[in-house]
């Protein structure tokens, strides 16, 4: 089998995490061309990651770079555009989340992918490529614990990076739209069903900046899914520990929870404080091997003509339940889920 | 001091334990009488707690039994109409939970307990008893996690028990009514704050009995509180590992979790499933040393003149809160709670 | 049955505990004579526990106290006396460990146990009766981990208390002598088989008033049992998170570990130090139910003419245990144990 | 920075590993070589691994292939003699553990090492890279327990490969030489002084295998370090969940304690069993990102003209302190380390 040979777009935290793997950690990939309107991560680009081909310019990128690929790790709004233009170049496509910043924009990522059935499109939510999340997948189709019924998600982003969650929370879309989409793949992926319904509340008790923008710092939502199961969600940008990710699975013989304690690593320390475990600070650091291993994925399914599990449909759902979620938030209202 | 003479009313399940504890386990405090309607019951409490005087009726023991105080540990429907014939009758009471089967009920016992002011009225909300939920209370006093803004919730009866609760579904007012009070009286004395609003769910995949009779297997719920503060709640009743009950209080500063294992002791075992840690079997097991410390209290505030935290309104309160939680699961909506 | 009428001598910190239980805890028995040579003691008897009958010598209250039994809770020096003179004054005994301060006079309290088969006689070792421990041993009774053939045992005290233990330490007869005695019963107990070598090391790094004093604030060891198996002891004075007392059992099927985290409670804080469990303070607050329910066993065993499973033979082999850790220590040679 | 060349001796179960990782994941390094007696495992590099040019014999790999490096995962027996004739044919050198197969012709490695002291020579002992080890050592040298006096180390193999162990046995050179090197290097590593005696015991409870051979299933020893510090070890080969690496260093303010429960992932379930956390498998899985992470540092050493932590005297020394332990276990007594 060939090596593959990418063009990643964008190199911001997020995007020199993909382009680290892309050009030392992934067995069949090579990193041969990246794009950047910032002129110092193409010089990283160049130094650091031995990346001969640098591009200003996406479209130009996608012209003349010799590439089969293309990692997308650019600002949201630009996503779905540039998912069509580059299956229209003819190249595989992994894309970050979310899928499009509204779920009409999601529709024109869809027909593009539908367009170009030849061709590979990859959506990074990362945490389905997650050991642990893995294996819990694994044992709940071994059927470990029956049937799921329930599932209670918690995401929370560190106190410690607040400030940055209080500047883009303006433009965020408020706390939903801009932390919950992956909490509801989880949710749809786990139970196996669709979210119809949703009931959502919001509070900010620690900065007003959330409130004064509109948005608010936590959020706790309800979903009813169409076969009958549960879905409960808290998010919320201040856990002063770290970044705490949680999943419950709740099913008819047993129930599978992931990251109870959000732990840095197996090191505990006994001092004056008690027992004591220091936790994660953030996605790049609790989500490392997840990154790597859906790169790893995307790569493999080039090289073996297979399609990853997780679809652009799967892009749109997200983005349509985060929508649905943030409308019975400000319309404190049920709301279905279409 | 002297010595607070009690006869209890009823002898059940739970009844044997504040009768063990009253006869061998409360300094102060002497068990001198027993009414009950099942004669066995009877003969255990003379022959194994050394009760001298026990009775077939409650109002007779009212009036000839040499007693201080009464602790009610009947059926729901007869707390409210003894509370008030005890009172009337000049004894403190100690009642178990719930306080009435409906909030109009409750009034009666609030009204009752209003028209004695020099008596002790107990409410038995044991779990404000428990070490370690007075920890937590205690350490929130203090500031430790900053100002609570959220508290989630679990409470799953063990599916080994489930025979018991599938018979009693039919009569039980559905599962929030029957499981919830301890969980939203907890919410309500951690936030400081009341329920305003509430919106509920329920679900059922593993025994089909409880849909059969309108109950729900499981249930989950959101309420909104007057302070701006949110609860979480899940409850159900079949663990597969035992008695589950689980809170967690999310605060500025810090979050406080308790029991997210329901750890039968200190031993964990090492073997061919990996590291194990058995749970507690239910409630008498989980809250023995609760039940002791709400009943010693009792017994403190009749000897020392004081009147216990937790009052009559409390009692109405959850019965109010959950009623509103059943409301909104029944009519798919979200309900005020006034 | 009767209610077993108690005196007991020595109203220290355990004491006190024990007095307590015997007082309000206990059913079946009657705290009704206290001995001390501390007025103050005698005073808290009274007042606190409605003791009727005080005396400042302990012949005296065998001699004229309304008692069957005594519980000696007195200064370890005088433990075998005592015990001597309160079975020949036809009263059950407990009596709190050590047995004696020597191999050679728990020789004595043998012979007086041997001379009264008719009385209970009882040896504190408390932690056989704790709930955890207790599960342990009946989980090897069932062979859930096969044939145990290590113990790990550790036992530190906290850093909070440092000061009473260096107080202590020149009259300690070392830390072995001191601290070892519960581990090495434990040992024994769980293995089913006789130590008959030992090796120990001993260290000082924080308190040099240990070395001062010919002591150790830490010690370790390691035992030959007769059986094959083997025991590996860790004992120090200070752990900065709290009383840390573990134990593991390792068997051909499995291993039991008991209390790895000294938790306070079942609370555990997320705060910026990461997730924190506190720790319990000391033996008062670790070992509360157990202090409780030995002295349920001791009025058992006398009101139902059983005898415990402890025997005086048990305090003497941990006594010669311990004597010989600390001349293996002293000597720094593997030492045989007789 | 040029990239570095490697070529590796052995394709075994951890050559792959190292294989593995220089062929894909080492940012820096290419895997141009191997060398392997078995023609499928040559087979297995080209075919899998992409490499070049393979060898049946070392020396000629050497001599013919375009290496700067060689890493060797050869039989313990062979690794002196390779060591010295990689460094005279100028290689940089990675070589697993043990250095040497006894104290004696470790020597022959320390004086090849010093002959060519412009090559790296980087020692496997992986553990030293683990992050959970490398976070114990930083909070160490932070002073965060304060003075480090005492090292507790586990090391068990998994029951589900002890048919593997026992094969093993006779030519092992006993339980201690064969796998306590890892530990006795942690614990001079974490108390930064040198072992200067030991004792040590052994045991078979399970599989008498291992007595007919004259090995021993379990060994527990403890060692007298130069500084005063003591260290307590128990290896293994018969644990029933998985592989357990275990490692508690006390210090003079607090106890860092790394793997208590040898967790295969961030998952628990709570099932009829309990609370159950599966156990890794062995040792690739638990040192997966160790291997990678030491094998990153041996490439970056060569390409910064640096020189590991980890010296050819620590694997001299980590031999003679087994070598020390398993004669004390036949000597039965207290031996010297010199």
């Amino acid at each position: 089998m060939n090596t593959v040979k990418v063009g990643i777009a964008g190199l911001g935290r997020l995007g020199r995490v993909h382009a680290g793997n892309l050009a030392f950690r992934i067995p069949g990939a090579k990193l041969t061309a990246a794009c950047s309107i910032v002129p110092e991560e193409l010089l990283y680009a160049q130094k650091e990651l031995g990346v001969q081909e640098v591009y200003s310019d996406f479209d130009t990128m996608l012209a003349e770079a010799d590439i089969d690929a293309v990692a997308i790790v650019t600002t949201s709004g630009l996503h779905c555009s540039q998912i069509e233009s580059a299956l229209k170049a003819g190249k595989h496509v992994f894309t970050e989340k979310p899928l499009g910043v509204d779920p009409e924009e999601c529709r024109i990522a869809e027909k593009a992918v539908e367009a170009h059935p030849d061709k590979v499109f990859f959506l990074g939510f990362m945490r389905r490529y997650d050991p642990s999340y893995r294996y819990a997948k694994e044992q709940i189709e071994k059927g470990v614990i029956g049937k799921p019924y329930l599932v209670k998600a918690t995401g929370i982003d560190p106190e410690a990076l607040v400030e940055g969650s209080i500047k883009f929370a303006p433009t965020s879309g408020g706390i939903y739209i801009d932390m919950a989409s992956h909490d509801v793949d989880l949710m749809r992926w786990f139970l196996g069903s669709e979210a119809v319904e949703v009931y959502a509340l919001g509070t900010t008790f620690k900065h007003p900046e959330f409130t004064e923008c509109g948005d608010n710092e936590t959020g706790c939502a309800i979903y009813q899914f169409a076969n009958g199961a549960i879905g409960q969600l808290h998010v919320g940008r201040t856990a002063p520990h770290g970044y705490h990710i949680e999943t419950e699975i709740v099913g008819t013989e047993g129930t599978l929870r992931i990251s109870p304690v959000p732990e840095k690593n197996l090191a505990m320390i006994y001092n004056k404080h008690g027992a004591v475990t220091e936790c994660v600070s953030g996605f790049p650091e609790r989500f490392a091997e997840a990154y790597r291993l859906e790169m790893q994925e995307f790569i493999d399914c080039i090289r073996e003509g297979r399609k990853p599990d997780i679809t652009v449909y799967d892009g749109t759902r997200a983005t349509e339940i985060t929508f649905a979620t943030a409308r019975s938030l400000k319309n404190h209202s049920v709301e279905r889920i279409d």
